[in-house]
Protein backbone atom coordinates (compact mmCIF):
# COMPACT_ATOMS: atom_id res chain seq x y z
CA UNK A 1 0.00 0.00 0.00
CA UNK A 2 1.39 3.44 -0.70
CA UNK A 3 0.00 6.50 1.22
CA UNK A 4 -0.33 8.47 -2.34
CA UNK A 5 -2.75 5.56 -3.46
CA UNK A 6 -5.11 5.36 -0.80
CA UNK A 7 -7.93 6.50 -2.36
CA UNK A 8 -7.87 3.90 -4.57
CA UNK A 9 -8.44 1.37 -1.41
CA UNK A 10 -11.79 -0.37 -0.58
CA UNK A 11 -11.74 0.42 2.47
CA UNK A 12 -13.24 4.37 3.62
CA UNK A 13 -11.38 4.43 6.55
CA UNK A 14 -7.91 4.81 4.40
CA UNK A 15 -10.30 6.62 1.40
CA UNK A 16 -10.48 9.17 4.40
CA UNK A 17 -7.28 9.10 5.07
CA UNK A 18 -6.19 10.23 1.60
CA UNK A 19 -8.45 13.12 2.29
CA UNK A 20 -7.48 14.00 6.07
CA UNK A 21 -4.39 11.93 7.05
CA UNK A 22 -1.91 14.01 6.03
CA UNK A 23 0.08 16.10 8.90
CA UNK A 24 -1.77 19.40 9.76
CA UNK A 25 -4.37 18.71 7.84
CA UNK A 26 -7.21 18.19 10.66
CA UNK A 27 -5.29 21.13 12.05
CA UNK A 28 -6.02 23.45 9.23
CA UNK A 29 -9.65 22.16 9.12
CA UNK A 30 -9.81 22.79 12.77
CA UNK A 31 -8.82 26.35 11.99
CA UNK A 32 -11.77 26.52 9.44
CA UNK A 33 -14.06 25.16 12.09
CA UNK A 34 -13.23 27.74 14.40
CA UNK A 35 -13.35 30.61 12.06
CA UNK A 36 -10.07 30.81 10.47
CA UNK A 37 -10.24 31.70 6.56
CA UNK A 38 -7.13 33.61 5.61
CA UNK A 39 -3.62 32.09 4.46
CA UNK A 40 -2.07 34.60 7.33
CA UNK A 41 -4.13 33.59 10.29
CA UNK A 42 -3.55 29.46 9.23
CA UNK A 43 0.24 30.02 9.54
CA UNK A 44 -0.34 31.94 12.62
CA UNK A 45 -1.96 29.05 14.46
CA UNK A 46 -0.10 26.24 13.35
CA UNK A 47 3.57 27.85 13.44
CA UNK A 48 4.96 25.66 10.46
CA UNK A 49 6.58 26.18 7.38
CA UNK A 50 4.80 28.37 5.32
CA UNK A 51 5.31 26.40 2.22
CA UNK A 52 3.39 23.35 4.11
CA UNK A 53 0.10 25.79 4.84
CA UNK A 54 -0.40 26.57 0.79
CA UNK A 55 0.28 23.18 0.30
CA UNK A 56 -2.57 21.58 2.93
CA UNK A 57 -5.06 23.93 1.66
CA UNK A 58 -4.71 23.67 -2.08
CA UNK A 59 -5.23 19.53 -1.61
CA UNK A 60 -7.99 20.92 0.53
CA UNK A 61 -9.23 22.88 -2.16
CA UNK A 62 -8.64 20.31 -4.55
CA UNK A 63 -10.66 17.75 -2.79
CA UNK A 64 -13.10 19.90 -2.67
CA UNK A 65 -13.15 20.36 1.42
CA UNK A 66 -12.45 24.04 1.27
CA UNK A 67 -13.25 26.72 -1.58
CA UNK A 68 -11.02 29.74 -2.35
CA UNK A 69 -12.58 32.78 -2.46
CA UNK A 70 -11.58 36.18 -3.57
CA UNK A 71 -12.30 38.84 -0.95
CA UNK A 72 -10.32 41.64 -2.44
CA UNK A 73 -8.71 42.72 -5.79
CA UNK A 74 -6.37 45.40 -4.90
CA UNK A 75 -4.11 44.20 -4.08
CA UNK A 76 -5.88 40.53 -4.39
CA UNK A 77 -6.80 38.55 -1.38
CA UNK A 78 -8.46 35.19 -1.12
CA UNK A 79 -9.97 33.45 1.44
CA UNK A 80 -10.56 29.29 2.33
CA UNK A 81 -14.31 28.59 3.13
CA UNK A 82 -15.37 24.65 4.33
CA UNK A 83 -17.62 23.50 1.79
CA UNK A 84 -20.86 21.23 2.63
CA UNK A 85 -18.03 18.13 2.39
CA UNK A 86 -15.87 19.79 4.59
CA UNK A 87 -18.69 21.10 6.89
CA UNK A 88 -19.70 17.12 6.76
CA UNK A 89 -16.45 16.74 9.04
CA UNK A 90 -18.18 18.10 11.92
CA UNK A 91 -18.61 14.90 13.33
CA UNK A 92 -15.54 13.74 13.07
CA UNK A 93 -14.09 17.14 14.56
CA UNK A 94 -16.34 16.59 17.55
CA UNK A 95 -15.35 12.99 18.57
CA UNK A 96 -11.86 13.65 18.03
CA UNK A 97 -11.86 16.70 20.23
CA UNK A 98 -14.12 14.95 22.68
CA UNK A 99 -11.67 11.83 23.14
CA UNK A 100 -8.55 14.14 23.41
CA UNK A 101 -10.26 15.74 25.98
CA UNK A 102 -11.53 12.92 27.94
CA UNK A 103 -9.05 10.48 27.80
CA UNK A 104 -5.77 12.36 27.04
CA UNK A 105 -3.65 14.21 30.18
CA UNK A 106 -2.83 17.48 30.21
CA UNK A 107 -3.15 20.34 27.95
CA UNK A 108 -6.77 22.15 28.55
CA UNK A 109 -10.08 20.87 27.20
CA UNK A 110 -12.52 22.61 24.95
CA UNK A 111 -16.50 22.82 25.63
CA UNK A 112 -18.68 22.60 22.41
CA UNK A 113 -22.38 23.93 23.15
CA UNK A 114 -25.10 22.98 21.18
CA UNK A 115 -27.11 25.60 19.73
CA UNK A 116 -30.01 23.59 19.33
CA UNK A 117 -30.70 23.07 22.91
CA UNK A 118 -28.02 25.65 24.42
CA UNK A 119 -26.14 23.32 26.71
CA UNK A 120 -22.76 22.14 26.83
CA UNK A 121 -22.83 18.58 25.62
CA UNK A 122 -20.22 15.37 24.52
CA UNK A 123 -20.86 14.33 20.94
CA UNK A 124 -22.59 10.92 21.68
CA UNK A 125 -22.94 8.45 18.68
CA UNK A 126 -26.16 6.85 18.55
CA UNK A 127 -27.75 3.80 16.30
CA UNK A 128 -29.60 5.40 13.06
CA UNK A 129 -31.91 2.18 13.39
CA UNK A 130 -32.98 2.05 17.11
CA UNK A 131 -31.66 5.35 18.15
CA UNK A 132 -29.69 4.07 21.05
CA UNK A 133 -25.93 5.07 22.01
CA UNK A 134 -23.70 2.79 20.14
CA UNK A 135 -21.73 0.79 22.97
CA UNK A 136 -18.07 -0.16 22.60
CA UNK A 137 -18.04 -3.56 21.14
CA UNK A 138 -21.61 -3.62 20.04
CA UNK A 139 -20.69 -3.18 16.05
CA UNK A 140 -19.70 -5.92 13.72
CA UNK A 141 -18.58 -4.70 10.24
CA UNK A 142 -19.48 -6.43 6.96
CA UNK A 143 -16.14 -5.81 4.62
CA UNK A 144 -16.37 -5.93 1.31
CA UNK A 145 -14.76 -7.97 -0.85
CA UNK A 146 -11.68 -5.96 -1.68
CA UNK A 147 -10.89 -4.34 1.56
CA UNK A 148 -7.51 -5.08 2.61
CA UNK A 149 -7.88 -7.28 5.61
CA UNK A 150 -5.86 -10.30 7.44
CA UNK A 151 -6.38 -12.99 5.66
CA UNK A 152 -7.69 -15.57 8.24
CA UNK A 153 -10.66 -13.16 9.79
CA UNK A 154 -14.23 -13.77 8.38
CA UNK A 155 -16.05 -11.29 6.81
CA UNK A 156 -17.73 -10.69 9.31
CA UNK A 157 -16.28 -9.64 12.39
CA UNK A 158 -16.96 -7.79 15.80
CA UNK A 159 -15.33 -4.09 16.55
CA UNK A 160 -14.23 -3.87 19.55
CA UNK A 161 -13.26 -7.38 20.50
CA UNK A 162 -9.71 -6.27 21.17
CA UNK B 1 4.66 24.11 16.37
CA UNK B 2 6.30 20.84 15.99
CA UNK B 3 4.77 17.42 14.70
CA UNK B 4 6.35 15.60 17.94
CA UNK B 5 5.26 18.48 19.86
CA UNK B 6 1.80 17.92 19.93
CA UNK B 7 1.02 16.01 22.84
CA UNK B 8 1.95 19.23 24.95
CA UNK B 9 -0.77 21.44 23.02
CA UNK B 10 -3.92 22.34 24.85
CA UNK B 11 -5.82 21.79 21.58
CA UNK B 12 -7.22 18.20 22.18
CA UNK B 13 -7.69 17.64 18.36
CA UNK B 14 -3.98 18.44 18.54
CA UNK B 15 -3.03 16.06 21.32
CA UNK B 16 -5.38 13.13 19.15
CA UNK B 17 -3.26 13.81 16.53
CA UNK B 18 -0.09 13.92 18.46
CA UNK B 19 -1.55 9.92 19.76
CA UNK B 20 -3.30 8.43 16.18
CA UNK B 21 -2.21 11.24 13.82
CA UNK B 22 0.73 9.63 12.33
CA UNK B 23 0.63 7.56 9.10
CA UNK B 24 -0.49 4.22 9.28
CA UNK B 25 -1.68 4.19 12.82
CA UNK B 26 -5.17 4.93 11.99
CA UNK B 27 -5.42 1.54 9.73
CA UNK B 28 -3.27 -0.27 11.78
CA UNK B 29 -6.13 0.88 14.49
CA UNK B 30 -9.08 -0.30 12.05
CA UNK B 31 -7.00 -3.89 11.55
CA UNK B 32 -7.00 -4.14 15.21
CA UNK B 33 -10.90 -3.42 15.58
CA UNK B 34 -11.17 -6.32 12.42
CA UNK B 35 -9.53 -8.37 14.91
CA UNK B 36 -6.18 -8.59 13.70
CA UNK B 37 -3.50 -9.01 16.10
CA UNK B 38 -0.50 -10.58 15.26
CA UNK B 39 2.03 -8.03 13.31
CA UNK B 40 2.53 -10.41 10.46
CA UNK B 41 -1.55 -9.72 10.07
CA UNK B 42 -0.50 -6.24 10.23
CA UNK B 43 2.15 -5.98 8.06
CA UNK B 44 -0.43 -8.44 5.38
CA UNK B 45 -2.93 -5.84 5.73
CA UNK B 46 -1.05 -2.91 4.94
CA UNK B 47 1.75 -4.43 2.47
CA UNK B 48 3.91 -1.26 3.95
CA UNK B 49 7.42 -1.34 4.93
CA UNK B 50 8.08 -3.74 8.36
CA UNK B 51 10.14 -1.22 10.38
CA UNK B 52 7.05 1.16 10.14
CA UNK B 53 4.71 -1.01 11.09
CA UNK B 54 6.93 -2.10 14.30
CA UNK B 55 7.40 1.44 14.97
CA UNK B 56 3.58 1.47 14.91
CA UNK B 57 2.71 -0.49 16.90
CA UNK B 58 5.53 -0.17 19.27
CA UNK B 59 4.17 3.62 19.96
CA UNK B 60 0.70 2.39 20.31
CA UNK B 61 1.95 0.00 23.25
CA UNK B 62 3.77 3.08 24.51
CA UNK B 63 0.56 5.38 24.28
CA UNK B 64 -1.67 3.03 26.39
CA UNK B 65 -3.63 1.71 23.30
CA UNK B 66 -2.69 -1.49 22.43
CA UNK B 67 -1.63 -3.76 25.24
CA UNK B 68 1.26 -6.81 23.88
CA UNK B 69 0.39 -9.71 24.93
CA UNK B 70 2.53 -13.03 24.72
CA UNK B 71 0.18 -16.44 23.76
CA UNK B 72 2.97 -18.71 22.82
CA UNK B 73 6.42 -19.34 24.52
CA UNK B 74 8.83 -21.52 22.53
CA UNK B 75 9.43 -19.76 20.36
CA UNK B 76 8.12 -16.75 21.84
CA UNK B 77 4.97 -15.27 20.18
CA UNK B 78 3.06 -12.05 20.68
CA UNK B 79 -0.15 -10.40 20.21
CA UNK B 80 -1.07 -7.11 20.06
CA UNK B 81 -4.66 -6.28 21.89
CA UNK B 82 -6.42 -2.62 22.13
CA UNK B 83 -6.92 -1.97 25.44
CA UNK B 84 -9.81 0.11 27.01
CA UNK B 85 -8.16 3.26 25.62
CA UNK B 86 -7.90 1.83 21.73
CA UNK B 87 -11.54 0.89 22.15
CA UNK B 88 -12.65 3.80 23.18
CA UNK B 89 -12.03 5.35 19.54
CA UNK B 90 -15.00 3.03 18.35
CA UNK B 91 -16.86 6.65 17.65
CA UNK B 92 -13.35 7.52 15.63
CA UNK B 93 -13.68 5.06 13.51
CA UNK B 94 -17.46 4.62 13.00
CA UNK B 95 -17.50 8.08 12.06
CA UNK B 96 -14.24 8.10 9.53
CA UNK B 97 -15.96 5.02 7.73
CA UNK B 98 -19.61 6.28 7.45
CA UNK B 99 -18.03 9.36 6.31
CA UNK B 100 -15.79 7.56 3.79
CA UNK B 101 -18.05 5.43 2.95
CA UNK B 102 -20.87 8.38 2.35
CA UNK B 103 -18.69 11.11 0.80
CA UNK B 104 -15.64 9.53 -1.35
CA UNK B 105 -16.01 7.90 -4.35
CA UNK B 106 -14.89 4.94 -5.52
CA UNK B 107 -13.86 1.75 -3.69
CA UNK B 108 -16.52 -0.10 -1.94
CA UNK B 109 -18.14 0.58 1.00
CA UNK B 110 -18.49 -1.31 4.78
CA UNK B 111 -22.27 -1.92 6.49
CA UNK B 112 -21.83 -1.55 10.42
CA UNK B 113 -24.57 -3.73 12.35
CA UNK B 114 -25.23 -2.28 15.48
CA UNK B 115 -25.48 -5.59 18.02
CA UNK B 116 -27.96 -4.23 19.87
CA UNK B 117 -31.35 -4.27 17.72
CA UNK B 118 -29.31 -5.92 15.01
CA UNK B 119 -29.65 -3.52 12.58
CA UNK B 120 -27.16 -1.97 9.92
CA UNK B 121 -26.69 1.70 10.85
CA UNK B 122 -25.31 4.48 10.36
CA UNK B 123 -23.44 6.54 13.13
CA UNK B 124 -25.47 9.41 14.29
CA UNK B 125 -24.24 12.03 16.75
CA UNK B 126 -25.91 13.52 19.56
CA UNK B 127 -26.12 15.64 21.80
CA UNK B 128 -25.45 14.29 25.49
CA UNK B 129 -28.69 16.80 26.65
CA UNK B 130 -31.07 17.12 24.62
CA UNK B 131 -30.24 13.49 22.44
CA UNK B 132 -30.99 14.98 19.07
CA UNK B 133 -28.99 14.62 16.57
CA UNK B 134 -26.06 17.81 16.32
CA UNK B 135 -26.73 19.55 12.97
CA UNK B 136 -24.11 20.96 10.81
CA UNK B 137 -23.43 24.55 12.07
CA UNK B 138 -25.24 23.80 15.73
CA UNK B 139 -22.20 23.72 17.28
CA UNK B 140 -20.01 26.84 19.54
CA UNK B 141 -16.70 25.93 20.83
CA UNK B 142 -15.63 27.80 23.66
CA UNK B 143 -11.60 27.69 23.45
CA UNK B 144 -9.35 27.18 26.18
CA UNK B 145 -6.85 30.48 26.33
CA UNK B 146 -4.12 28.72 25.45
CA UNK B 147 -5.42 27.36 23.05
CA UNK B 148 -3.58 28.18 19.32
CA UNK B 149 -6.39 29.96 17.20
CA UNK B 150 -6.48 33.12 14.64
CA UNK B 151 -5.84 36.05 17.02
CA UNK B 152 -8.61 37.87 16.29
CA UNK B 153 -11.45 35.40 16.19
CA UNK B 154 -13.24 35.67 19.59
CA UNK B 155 -13.19 32.76 22.45
CA UNK B 156 -16.49 31.95 21.52
CA UNK B 157 -17.24 30.64 17.69
CA UNK B 158 -19.45 28.84 15.86
CA UNK B 159 -18.88 25.35 14.54
CA UNK B 160 -19.08 25.24 10.64
CA UNK B 161 -20.11 29.06 9.90
CA UNK B 162 -17.06 27.93 7.03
Amino acid sequence: MKWDQLADETCPIARSLAVIGDRWTLLILRDCFAGASRFEEFAASLRISRPVVAARLATLVEQGLLEKVAYQERPPRHQYRLTRLGRSLQDLMLVLSSWGSRELAGGGSVEHVHTGCGHVFEPVVTCSHCHEPVDVGAVRTRFAPRLAKPAETSLDVTYGRG
